[in-house]
């Protein structure tokens, strides 16, 4: 992680009835600005498309993960570039970011496509919120065969929490990690918003050329949300393992686009929501 | 907490390599549509303020402390109703709800107080943010005394918890608890998101006419972020403690409203990140 992703700090720690001054690290957490150039190259508009509270690294990844889970950006080739801008004034240099599309492409802002919940037929009911992302999905990795033995599932944790620096050092942040089917960890990013965590996460596959992530595994530090499973489905996901609880509109979601949810991870247990037909149990092969 | 705050499921149990056929509950999470009404009687506007994904129960108090801690809104007396609202659909019913405001009442949607990060003059550095909040926060009980001894802080953690229902059940909710100086618990509001347990807890608050929250604690289930200090800021509130981290900005936006912010509450031990003063250690006065 970048240097800038935590601070230190001089606190007051109290244990029982004794204070003392000490040095801690906080996460950091800073506005980014995230702004799209598009339209032709003689004529080109820029647009503030969302400002997010995010922990500073992997900015590029944040927005370009961003783009692409919220539908507004199909695939990485229609992206020409994705780096900070410097404008207004000396404070704000590293919290603005600029995502220039190629020429021609046209990003989806306005469309029924973009605002899931406002914009579809049933926008307030979960089912409008499912129909739309169904519409925008680049993947369908429902009929994907993708496994993982229930062994490896109880190892992914511990791999996570050792390469989890900043919330090793400051308590303060969600990570969301990818891994193959062999365990082996692909990519780790950190970040004070669980969702960005996921941005910054799928914005570096999307630069690497990985997706669909389809024989991957998604581990999620904490809770699972019906925006997490969102965004694991806009980039073919189809096994989430979470640390924490999911919610009940995740395992909704989850089960419409057959997608493996996993909870509370934690030790040699987890729970399997929806389907459990991609995690194996080497003793018990028709346990289901 | 109301029924539909969590549902039940049949999921797979596993442990070490035994799986079993289980039911769970698990926290229900749905979105909410904020639908505002303001104007002169003959000529009513209503415009759709937001969509938050959150747990049913305490709808009106979200959406009234939503409007409040976003400063759209500045007193009780301005909100005539705030009620479900059945629109477009059979399954959306709940998930709507229309706050009216009095006639001659005009919500600030669009000025420069609104949207704290794009429109301030430097909306995205930490700095423009907490200044456009200082603009708007209605109360400044920044020289108001309240203390509260680190022994009954203690205590807080376990208060909440034991009221923390839908917690126990599925797992899955952050709490925002209001104690008084004496340690009584006042309120508990349970959410699949933070911010709005926090909404719930401060809407709770407005309708009981208890702001500004200048002689009160609030327990937060987990970490501190900014939006939530900004929140607690717009409530009066000057004692936040946190079972969780805080983050860079949290701790500035605090230190800026002389707000007491202390974290990692568990057991006998925390830290003060801002304000000591209002913490008393029994042995040791002068500690800080």
């Amino acid at each position: 992680m970048p240097p800038d992703s935590s601070i230190q700090l001089s606190i007051v720690k109290v244990h029982d009835e004794e204070a003392d001054h000490s040095l801690d690290s906080l996460a950091m957490e800073e506005p980014l600005e995230i702004r799209l150039g598009h339209g032709p190259a003689d004529n080109r508009r820029i647009k503030n498309v969302s400002v997010t509270m995010r922990t500073p690294g992997n900015d590029a990844e944040l927005a370009v993960g961003f783009l692409f889970t919220e539908g507004i950006v199909k695939q990485p080739d229609d992206i020409l570039s994705a780096e900070h801008c410097f404008i207004a004034c000396a404070e704000n240099k590293e919290n603005v970011i600029q995502v220039e599309l190629r020429p021609g492409i046209a990003p989806k802002l306005d469309t029924a496509e973009r605002n899931f919940y406002t914009t579809s037929s049933c926008g307030v009911c979960g089912k409008g919120s499912i129909n739309a992302i169904r519409t925008v999905s680049a993947y369908d990795s429902r009929d994907i065969e993708n496994q993982v033995s229930a062994d490896m599932l109880y190892l992914l944790p511990a791999i996570l929490q050792k390469h989890q620096e900043v919330f090793a050092d400051t308590g303060g942040l969600h990570a969301s990690a990818l891994f193959d089917k062999e365990g082996e960890l692909i990519l780790v990013r950190e970040d004070v918003g669980r969702h960005n965590a996921l941005d910054k996460l799928i914005g570096a596959a999307l630069n690497g050329r990985l997706l669909p992530l389809s024989h991957h595994i998604l581990l999620l530090s904490g809770r699972a949300s019906f925006e997490l499973v969102q965004k694991a489905a806009m980039a073919g996901i189809n096994i989430i393992a979470a640390v924490g609880a999911p919610s009940s509109l995740a395992v909704q979601l989850a089960e419409e686009f057959k997608i493996t949810l996993v909870g509370f991870l934690r030790g040699k247990r987890f729970n399997i929501y929806t389907q459990p037909q991609r995690i194996l149990l080497s003793k018990y092969e028709d346990s289901y």
